[in-house]
C-alpha cells in the first residue's frame, strides 16, 4: 500500500521536500474513526508506548510504595532532553528504591536538544545515564524490580521478568502477537516490538478510556496519562513538541513522540486516540502530522484548534530571520 | 513520477522507515549514464553547488590577487562544521581584502556536528558569523566584490552584481533557466536557484571535464575541485561525510553535500559527475545513496569500492553499543 504525502516542505514557490505517512484515529473500542496510510503493517513505537512500559510500575503498587506523584510517572514515561530537572527527578526516584545511576542500564549520551547541550557541554565533563532520555523509564524499572522483588541486573533483556510482563501488557493492549520475531533493540537497549498502527493507537485508547480492561489497569492507564499531561515538562523538555502539545490545552490531550517519526495522542474529552508513523522517520514530519490530526477534533473556530494548526504549518526562517519556506501538511490528513 | 524507494533502515528483522529518492550520472557531454527517479523537476542544490558559486572568485582573479591556495579555495566552496581551523581560515580570507567578520551576511549559527558543538560551547560565548557553515563561501564573495569593484555590501541580494553573475554561470552550467521564478533563499541569505537533478550533474560534469567551457572557465572549475580534493577538511570538517568520501581515494573523488537531502559527485578518471536527491530531506539517505552511486565506478574488488560500500551501508550501534539495525541502499541503485 502506498502511503500519501502528508507533509510538504517548500521553499520560495518550490516543494523541496515532501514526507509519506500512516496514521489513525480509533474509540475505545478499537473503531476506526478516520485513517491514511498503511496501518497494518507493523511499526516499531519506540519511545512513544513508554506509558504502556510504566504500566507495571504503577500496577505492581511500587510508585504508591516509593511515594511517586505525577512528576515521577511522568518522568517515567518520559523522553526527556536531559535538563538538570530530569536528571536531578531520575537519581531521586533510584535513591527512593535505595539505588543510584550505576543500576540503570540504558546507557548515556548528550542532549539532542541544542540549547540543553550547550549548558550541558559547560557544566559536565559529560552525561551520565541520569541524561539519557530514557532515564525516567529506566528508573521506573529499577523501581519496579526492586519492589516485585526481581533482579535488578539485566531488567533490559528479552527474558528479564519484567520486560515478559511489559511484552504481555502490550499484547493485551495492543491485541497484537508481540515476540521475538517482532523484536527489535531500542536506542537505551530494552525490547521494542513491530506492532500495526492501528493496534497501537487502540491500545492508548484502551488506556485513556479504560474500555475492556481490569479495574486496576485502567486506574494505573488513567493515573499514568494525567500525569504526563499534569507535569508536561517531565515527558519531555523545554522546547520540545510533546511538552508544547499537552501545554496548549491542559487535560485535553495527551501526547508522546517516539523515534523514527512516531507520535500518539489521546483525547479525553472525545474519547479518541491516534497513531502516526512518518514513513522516512522524520520527527519534523510526524509532528507536523499528530498537530494537524488533533487540530479536528477541536472546535474549528477555537483557540485550541488555531494554535495547533500554527504548530503543524509552521515558518521556517534562516540564520538571518529571513522567512525561507514553510512546513505544511496536506489534504491526506482532512480527507 | 514515482520516485523509488532507495534506503531502508532495518531494526532487528524489520525495515523501520524508507527513503525515496532520485539521482543521475552523466558524462561531460550530457549523456545519462544512469539515473533513477524524476530527475526533470527542479530541486534546489543548495550548499551542494558551492563550487559553481565559487567560479566569480577565481575568474575574476579575486583569488589569485588576494594569493588564496587549495584551502582557501576549499573553504570557499565548503560547508563547514565551524571548527576552530575553519573559523581562522574565513577570517585571514577577510583580512587579504582588508575585511573583517563584520562584513560577512550569512548569519551565525552553533556548529551542526555534536562535538564540535561541545568544544563551542566550552570556549566561546556565542558563535559568530565566521562560524557559519557558509562563510568559507561568504568570504569568497566578500573577496570577489571587494577585487572586483563591487559594492559589499548587500552581496546576498538577488540584485547585486555578484548574484547575477552567479545565476548567468549556474545558467550556462546546469543548462536550466534560473531565475526569480525559481528562486528560494537559502539559509545563509543567497538566493538558490531550483534546477532539474539532470542540468546539476550536467554542469559537474562540465566543470569536471571542462567539455563545452571557455578555457577560463574551464581551468577555475578544474582549480577549485582539485583545491576540494586536495584539502577535504576544508570542505566539511571531521566526522563529515564530504571530508571522509574524498579521503577514502584522494584526487580520485569531489564531493559536496546540501540541505535537504542533496549530494554532487564528480570522478576525474572515470569522467562522470552525478547528483542525488532524497525525497524527503533527509541526510542519512542522500549519504548513503552517494557512497553507493560513486562505489559503482570503481572495481568491484577494490578496496575503494569496499569502503564506499561499507560507508553506505552502514551498521547502527545504540548508546550501549548494541547493534540494533543497519542503513542499506537498495536495488534502484544498482539496476
Amino acid at each position: 500500500m502506498q502511503n500519501p504525502v502528508t507533509v510538504e516542505v517548500t521553499r520560495g514557490r518550490i516543494v523541496e521536500s515532501r514526507h509519506r505517512g500512516m496514521g489513525i484515529v480509533v474509540d475505545g473500542d478499537g473503531r476506526t474513526v478516520f485513517s491514511f496510510g498503511d496501518v497494518e503493517s507493523g511499526v516499531f513505537p519506540r519511545s512513544a508506548c513508554k506509558a504502556m512500559q510504566a504500566l507495571p510500575l504503577v500496577e505492581s503498587g511500587a510508585a504508591d510504595a516509593y511515594g511517586f506523584g505525577n512528576r515521577e510517572l511522568a518522568l517515567a514515561c518520559a523522553s526527556h532532553s536531559g535538563e538538570d530537572g530530569h536528571a536531578a527527578l531520575a537519581a531521586s526516584m533510584l535513591a527512593r528504591a535505595g539505588r543510584d545511576v550505576s543500576a540503570l542500564e540504558c546507557g548515556a549520551h548528550w542532549s539532542s536538544d541544542q540549547n540543553t547541550l550547550i549548558h550541558q557541554a559547560r557544566t559536565l565533563e559529560k552525561p551520565t545515564a541520569l541524561h539519557n532520555n530514557c532515564s525516567g523509564k529506566h528508573s521506573g524499572f529499577v523501581c519496579t524490580c526492586c519492589h516485585a522483588g526481581y533482579e535488578v541486573e539485566g531488567y533490559v533483556n528479552y527474558d528479564h521478568p519484567l520486560q515478559a510482563e511489559i511484552r504481555g501488557t502490550m499484547e493485551a493492549l495492543t491485541g497484537a502477537a508481540l515476540g521475538y520475531e517482532t523484536c527489535g533493540i531500542d536506542g537505551c537497549s530494552i525490547p521494542t516490538y513491530a506492532a500495526p498502527l492501528k493496534g497501537l493507537a487502540h491500545g492508548f485508547a484502551r488506556m485513556l478510556t479504560g474500555a475492556g480492561l481490569e479495574p486496576l489497569r485502567a486506574k494505573a492507564s488513567r493515573r499514568l496519562m494525567e500525569a504526563c499531561m499534569a507535569e508536561p515538562f517531565y515527558v519531555a523538555g523545554t522546547r520540545r513538541a510533546c511538552t508544547k502539545l499537552m501545554q496548549v490545552a491542559p487535560g485535553k490531550i495527551f501526547a508522546k513522540t517516539g523515534a523514527e517519526g512516531v507520535f500518539v495522542a489521546a483525547l479525553p474529552d472525545q474519547g479518541l486516540a491516534m497513531a502516526v508513523k512518518c514513513e522516512d522517520g522524520t520527527t519534523r514530519a510526524a509532528e507536523a502530522m499528530i498537530f494537524a490530526l488533533i487540530a479536528r477534533w477541536f472546535e474549528r473556530d477555537g483557540e485550541v484548534h488555531q494554535s495547533l494548526m500554527a504548530m503543524a504549518n509552521k515558518s521556517m526562517k534562516n540564520w538571518n530571520g529571513i522567512h525561507v519556506g514553510d512546513i505544511r501538511v496536506t489534504d491526506a490528513l482532512f480527507a
